[in-house]
């Protein structure tokens, strides 16, 4: 074959494992959205075989003699820049996977699926012993997998590459030490004030049916093509992408608590807004998605608290919230409901946390990880550390397990290494705030006056469009100049917080 | 390898070809119900790889291997039964694509697609010479498959074998001979009649929601379980199943004609009851799916016509009827509202016949169908033909293609032998009412009443459990006795008309 042809013939094979990986999104927004209960057990069987058709696929023999075509020295250079970023995709997952025994992989995704049913059970009783073996079992196989990898130092290191690829305790060390000496001042001022925001109204009763139409409204509004997406009602939001050309998002009404509705609303459509906006070249290349974990929650945050947050967004949808509404806003100004959305005090639950506080729940979790992997935490341990943590971060402690280390998902869905890209997103979105602001510094008054596709296309031409055929830091550095750089956070939460509690 | 490892081994090789048919009908189901636009085009890419995984997987060598071993006369009958139906079930398949080259049936699936979106335009400007080209195509591959089986005289009944295997042009010439001598002078003491009923009030206004909210009713009355379905809306009502825990539904709502969304509803209704009924021993075989089209269609036209049409079902539900509309039908009789959706004349398109005409539309396309592959009928004598077989039958005669031979999609969609089976399927249905009143001879008390449970436990024991383990002649002669006689189809349409018609 000529190097034309293996190219030809490697991108067909990785079109087909997309398709299935496709297929298998389908299945599972179906599984969340609404498929009927007696069909489900059935459904995750046809999950398993489309996922295990994939994973095959990507260890496979003739993958291996596409890669080592492909990546030979006298080949790469005479590649074009897609298939050379495709190849080097599939490289990674290749020697990621390569030599896990299958019949060990297939153990873990099994004992994760079992865990995080013993996780809702341990969670619903706040009993984390009943997890912990689960647990421990979990974090075996991670150890052993990275080993497989010939990692012998700072195994957290790839952990967090999966979810933010380049990333390294060096870097989030950094970042989060910075973080914490600008944000703790803040919340302790924030605490002292005298001047405390008035909230009760934002548990005013708005039934779903307005409530949905609100967010319809507002993500059309943001720029969300309902051509190329569907929002439905599901537990908890989510978005998920079949192809740029069908972007999901979902959302639950809150009718005593709507502003959680819309933000969370406005949150998933942050994310969809960067699948639908992918460069349509990339459909069917392993690149037709967001580059990482990190990149992708910049978006989702950017507009959840950078616009969604923002006096400017509601000085234009204020006065509709009223009109969608029945009247029970109308005694509230513009100012007072800026206030009461930015509403901030140390709590329990990360997912509930406010914009200001929600960056220490994440070291809270950074730093046990990073015991966990490279120091010599135990599992069983996990309770007393998390506690102890959150009074060190937040000056807070749970009553129980529920509400303290037993609240996420994530650990007994075996992710480890993904917290970080949270707050590492949050970093991104004020960094990309700020270079927008050079190109406009008009930022609020095209918010404010609904020209917020200036603001998106900003976004589209640096960010969304390359889905993941730049690295998170080349889109970092090209977009901003600079590396993960946590001050433009810092100063935009202490600007906006000093002024909204008078300090 | 021993036959136990080999019969293990061919049963998780078709139930991996399941699991991928399970992930195509989901994605049909959500690209008829939802899916925005703009992803369609790559979701038809992911649906055409899966299939092209099932047809290789279905003509592959390792399947052909298991079929020499399993269908080796010492091995045999040592297979339990389910394994030997779907041996048989898989050589059929087998030997149905084994000598069509790939090209050649990929071009074939590609023109039947274009003939489909031709078809739309074509029928739209009524052109049926815009068509005939495509049509012509097709009728040639098809004509060429059915001799690379090695098949020469009779090639129809290739074509009828394939929606009901068994099924004869001899069968259905016997059949349809004797429909048409019973059905053509009731129609004509109809049309005679002095008495017509009332239908007016059939077009009063129901709005949607009321609608629908009495379509969920009628649907869970009926025995449709919503934790193993659900009903979703549709420009076309269809029923589709994803596993016998996941049946879903579809219907359109018309405001102005409520009573063609009820009917339509109990209908696709009845195609889910066969489906949620199969055993759960079939689930992951080839044989957990209806058994034929005729079958199935049995099962919808016994809900539609023999439950649905019936007196006895709306003397329960007519008062309900009149619960969830508000006021339109209070000044209607029970009486006449049985005369009115029983109302009967000669029409022009199929879907929109009434329960006595109906047959008459499908000898039309039988006769049709049979000369195009069995005699010398060519393609462009189709409109000229059409026009003529509708008068012979029905007495009228289409002013224009679109409300003629243009007006079904099957052909384009190289349906072929199709047709025939929906009126076996009534006959069928006839049969089985009639079977049921041996057991059951309280059925319209039964009926009445709200015991529609007893009917449907019958169809399940004798019809619905089997899936395809039974051949339909097997499941007809075990249920009824004896095969195909259309005697109880034209004694009920003899009786019930005379009856509303008073003749």
């Amino acid at each position: 074959m000529t190097v034309e042809e293996t190219v030809n013939s490697y991108r067909q094979y990785v079109k087909k494992i997309m398709d299935f990986n496709e297929a298998i999104a389908l299945a599972e927004w179906d599984m969340r959205t609404g498929a009927p209960v007696k069909g489900i057990s059935q459904r995750s069987e046809v999950v398993g075989t489309l996922s295990d058709e994939v994973f095959k696929r990507s260890i496979s023999d003739e993958m291996k003699t596409y890669l080592d075509v492909l990546t030979d020295s006298s080949v790469q250079d005479k590649l074009d820049r897609v298939t050379r970023r495709m190849v080097e995709e599939s490289r990674k997952t290749f020697n990621r996977f390569e030599h896990i025994p299958a019949e060990e992989y297939k153990a873990y995704v099994i004992l994760q699926s079992e865990a995080q049913s013993v996780w809702q059970e341990a969670k619903a009783k706040s009993d984390f012993r009943q997890l912990q073996p689960y647990l421990e079992k979990i974090v075996d196989f991670k150890r052993k997998f990275i080993e497989y990898q010939g990692v012998k130092e700072n195994k957290y290191n790839t952990l967090l590459d999966l979810y933010e690829p380049g990333l390294t305790t060096e870097i989030v060390d950094g970042v989060f030490k910075r973080l914490r000496e600008g944000i703790v001042p803040i919340v302790q001022s924030v605490c002292a004030s005298k001047d405390q925001p008035e909230t009760g109204f934002l548990h005013n009763h708005l039934p779903a049916d307005k409530l949905k139409a609100f967010c319809l409204h507002l993500l059309k509004e943001n720029g969300y093509d309902f051509n190329a997406g569907r929002l439905d009602e599901t537990e908890h939001p989510f978005e998920i992408t079949l192809n740029p050309g069908d972007v999901r998002v979902t959302t639950n009404y809150q009718e005593d608590d709507f502003m959680s509705t819309v933000l969370g609303t406005i949150h998933e459509g942050g994310h969809a807004l960067y699948e639908q906006h992918i460069s349509r070249e990339l459909v069917g290349t392993s690149l037709c998605e967001g580059t990482s974990m990190g990149i992708h929650e910049s978006q989702s945050l950017f507009f959840e608290n950078f616009i969604g947050r923002s006096k400017a967004y509601w000085a234009l949808h204020f006065s509709e919230l009223k009109k969608f509404a029945s009247g029970q806003f109308d005694s509230v100004s513009l100012d007072d409901f800026y206030r009461a959305i930015n509403v901030s005090h140390p709590s329990l639950i990360r997912t509930l946390a406010d914009e200001l506080t929600y960056p220490l729940h994440i070291m809270v979790r950074y730093d046990i990880e990073k015991e966990l992997f490279n120091g010599n935490l135990e599992v069983s341990e996990l309770p007393g550390v998390w506690n102890d943590k959150m009074k060190e971060y937040l000056g807070i402690m749970p009553d129980n397990d529920r509400e303290g280390v037993l609240q996420d998902i994530h650990w007994p869905g075996g992710d480890f290494g993904y917290f970080p890209s949270y707050a590492l997103g949050y970093v991104y979105a004020a960094q990309f705030k700020h270079a927008i602001l050079k190109e406009h510094p008009d930022f609020d008054t095209l918010v404010s006056e609904g020209h917020l596709s200036v603001i998106t296309k900003w976004l589209t031409m640096h960010i969304h469009r390359f889905g993941s055929l730049k690295k998170p830091f080349e889109i970092l550095h090209d977009a901003t100049g600079e590396g993960p750089n946590p001050e433009y956070l810092i100063s935009y939460l202490s600007d906006k917080y000093s002024r909204i509690y008078n300090f």
